[in-house]
């Protein structure tokens, strides 16, 4: 720690220093411009970004990794095209072994080393950005806008948080210190100590398909800076965004001397359970995964060699209880149900309402009301295609549709899904969002997720039986969000008490331009690690202290 | 946050950041003081708690505990005497209940107040170290000194350490923040966010025998001062220190207005596997564990429900390359083996010394005067058994005769183990270090644990292949401890190479006051969690941050 600090940790100090000043306030702060506009990034930055994603459809994807055996390309887009892009493919043996021999010189490297490499590597991802939002897009179904500031620069701002947290968790105390113990008479015992910061082994991030990079960052940097090498294994339909980002990162590690094989890029045909097959070897000893429920369960029970990070299913549930600005509320929400068309993991499912309505500041509003407010509001927001999909996007997969149809099966359809004819994609799959009505005794419909555009407004006997509910359903299946509507402080009050029984964050009137299923970088905690839905939050000091482990070595002075 | 602070945090604040600075700086810093002396202490401290502890003996241990339904009383002393302490013996669930039902209202003090009642809780088991040294004593057969200072002034310093930890990690961010985000033109968004601390369930702390405060104080306190209930199921041979921790802190919660049942002993008759019983529960979603690698592996593998922190038996090992100071590294290395006749979780094990001899102070010195120079020390230290009793104390169960006995046979005895008459307890089970003479082939015996007085000089062909052994058995088995001693700063260079990989803390050239097997609190690492001895270090931030978790609210201002 005394010798001359790495060039890429000077060139970044003032960032990371931000960035640890950030996590201990909470308060708002961003690195990287979430607007695309040609006055933040230049005027020849988005036609630049989208020719270097067009240059890579069609063609063999620009990585030289150990192992490569052949190319597989998989991804046919939410919008209807294939993009053709083929990644290298090849034997696993080869990679694992790459990447661990990569492991100790990039250990010894220290915590300042990574850090100034990981940051230098996040700013050529931003040099980027155009790039992999474009991938985004295509990947996801995302709309261009959303891909652009969740894929890109939201997700830049994940990965600068988590390597803020990593950074602070190994240097937390110095890499060397003098211990002097008195003894009597006799003269102190002194020692120096050298505390050396060890990673754990290879770390394994399994990506998933509607948000490729903002959930894959936080854990492939926590991972990398903390000194172990990293196998990417993408999601089949959403590789680009991950391939653009590790050809970027080999790229900086091989610039700085290090050996560009700490990140490897597992790409897979559908089928072949290449996550399984990574998450069992022995070598992997980190994993971070985003998907199923019923996957995450399974990497929790059975990669017992390996720390697993998992964000997996939840009922995200809205408690209305009263409201002082009606319209605000119903605006809130109903742009929440219709962002991405429903297909994110903070997308309210459960919007639990009293039977008998609610009070507002245009009076007594009855449960119908309230639910045709809502409805009323995601029927203006998709009434036009043109502006819909700008909103909706496009959706994932078939799973999702199969949703669609169930639903409007189970309960009284409030509001149908339709098809939206994509003006620019003809063969794009777009869907808006369908509302249907349940009553509280519905709990085997409600009580687990249904993923996509799908959420129930149920009738309950009173809020506080709502807030039972949410208890209930949270506590048993989990959740990424939870909100409350109310202008009595007690029923907040009560709200919150349920919201941390629950373990699940809460947002409070919520009518303006802040929605439940966003969270800020640096601000808000993204899930909590206190229920079934996530084993963890992104991103907190215990995302980030199991990745490495401190080898001590003393001797007299 | 802004409220006034909790009384005995304030009473303690100055302990606690104290402390704070202690594990940033990782030098020495000790709040206890470890010497006995009247100086100390004053002058009836020694008898006043000595007479406590008397007054259990044959008696009811006056705990007030839910769920009691009779009585148990199982410790025999090493010392050759049983306590005849009764303890409570009752109903789990009534046990469990009443720790969950505690929950709720020492979430909800917040981090502040639960660090001032755990430092209260402290000062109070401080009042009576003399109490809890006498029944370390007499359960675990460590000698009185030991006692006092591993079980009594180190335990204490321990469990700081851990509190300062677990405080540092909640505190990291503040209680609440305001967030406010530009909004182009329009006014900026502004939210007020609040972040609870939520603990994960109810703690289960696993005694040990040998160590039944300094083992268990660490998960103890981590997990109570993070908001979680703690039921302590001590081993059935060393209840009675943990009954004393159990009785002050249940005194110290009532007089601060927190319910006692924070804080529970769970005592049980042998065989009951009351430990595997309470680590089932659901409801527990933390457990604290030292003993054997086989109960350890079983806990990680079916405790799914909760986080498990492990400590297990490893194989600690020395490499003896050269030294300038022979003399004082046969004292050094013979002062280890015999102290509590080598029953710590970090006394060495295997010596491994290249079978050609090595370079000293005193010229050349071949295996064989290797191994007896440690044999002598080892000889001198127990020679006399007035002074012998005053190191090695007892054997604590009949396991480690077996071992000793069997040890015997596996090779050739260069120290054979005696057994001692103790001046003071006619029945007490005293027994000398053996040393048994092995070869480099023989890793089917000094490959796995032999727990007790027994060491292994092992001759090799080099110090290349003696660190090539330490790779290979740490590798396996894992190590709490390794040292080495070479004159050669490329090998001490190797060695800690070496350590690294095997990830074991490592003690270099340790010749004077300072042994492998001690490690001081707020400066040496205890474990690493970096291999197979133990799945977590006491005490760094790992250890504590998943302890609880983080829950936000947030609203408009």
């Amino acid at each position: 720690m005394t010798e001359t600090p790495h060039p890429l940790y000077a060139t970044h100090a003032d960032t990371l220093a931000r960035a640890l000043t950030a996590i201990t306030e909470r308060a708002y702060w961003s690195a990287f411009p979430e607007s695309p506009s040609p006055r933040v990034y230049g005027e020849t930055a988005a036609a630049e970004g989208e020719a270097a994603y067009r240059s890579y459809l069609d063609a063999d994807f620009p990585l030289d990794q150990p192992g490569t055996q052949g190319r597989v390309a998989t991804e046919a887009s939410p919008f209807g095209f294939d993009l053709g892009v083929r990644y290298p493919h090849g034997d696993l043996d080869a990679m694992i072994a790459a990447a661990t021999a990569a492991l100790p010189s990039w250990r010894d490297a220290g915590p300042q080393a990574r850090a100034g490499v990981c940051l230098e590597i996040l700013a050529r991802l931003h040099r980027h950005i155009f790039e992999l939002a474009n991938a985004v897009h295509a990947t996801s179904g995302q709309a261009f806008v959303m891909a652009f500031q969740a894929g890109g620069a939201h997700a830049l701002d994940r990965a600068l948080e988590a390597i803020a947290y990593a950074y602070a968790e190994m240097t937390r105390h110095p890499g060397s210190a003098e211990w002097e113990k008195p003894a009597g008479k006799g003269d102190p015992l002194r020692m120096v100590k050298t505390f050396h910061v060890v990673p754990r082994g290879v770390a394994l991030v399994i990506g998933c398909n509607t948000f490729p990079t903002w959930n894959s960052y936080p854990g492939l940097f926590a991972s990398l800076v903390t000194g172990n090498p990293v196998v990417v294994k993408p999601h089949p339909g959403a590789v680009l965004p991950l391939a653009i980002t590790v050809r970027y990162a080999r790229e900086v590690l091989a610039e700085a001397g290090f050996d560009p094989n700490l990140v490897l890029l597992a790409a897979e045909e559908p089928g072949e359970k290449l996550a399984t097959t990574l998450a069992l070897r022995p070598e992997v000893r980190i994993i971070d995964f985003t998907g199923s429920t019923e996957y995450g369960d399974w990497l929790e029970n059975n990669a017992r060699q390996a720390s697993v990070y998992t964000e997996k299913a939840g009922v995200n549930t809205i408690v209305i209880d009263s409201t002082d600005d009606f319209a605000g509320m119903c605006r809130n929400i109903g742009f929440s149900l219709t962002l991405y068309s429903g297909q994110m993991c903070t997308t309210p499912q459960n919007i639990l309402i009293p039977a008998a309505g609610i009070d507002t500041d245009q009076g007594h509003k009855t449960f119908d009301e309230v639910t045709a407010g809502i409805a009323g509001v995601v029927g203006k927001l998709t009434g036009d295609p043109a502006r819909a999909v700008e909103l909706t996007g496009a959706i994932v997969n078939d799973g999702v549709l199969g949703r669609l149809d169930e639903v409007a099966g189970v309960g009284e359809v409030v509001l149908a899904s339709r098809t939206v004819a994509h003006p620019t994609y003809a063969d794009a799959v777009v869907r808006t969002p369908a509302i249907v009505r349940l009553g509280a005794d519905d709990a085997q419909t409600y009580g687990r997720e249904w993923f996509g555009p799908i959420s129930f407004t149920i009738s309950t006997d009173s809020t506080a039986h709502s807030l039972e509910i949410l208890r209930k359903t949270v506590g048993a299946q989990g959740a990424l969000t939870a909100a409350v509507y109310a202008t009595d402080e007690k029923v907040l009050d009560a709200a919150e008490a349920a919201a941390l029984d629950a373990g699940v964050h809460l947002s409070c009137n919520l009518t303006g331009g802040v929605f439940v299923n966003q969270s800020a970088a640096f601000s808000d905690f993204h899930a909590s690690g206190a229920n079934a839905a996530a084993n963890a939050a992104l991103t907190d000091g215990a995302y980030v202290a199991n990745r490495f482990r401190v080898v001590q070595s003393r001797r007299h002075i």
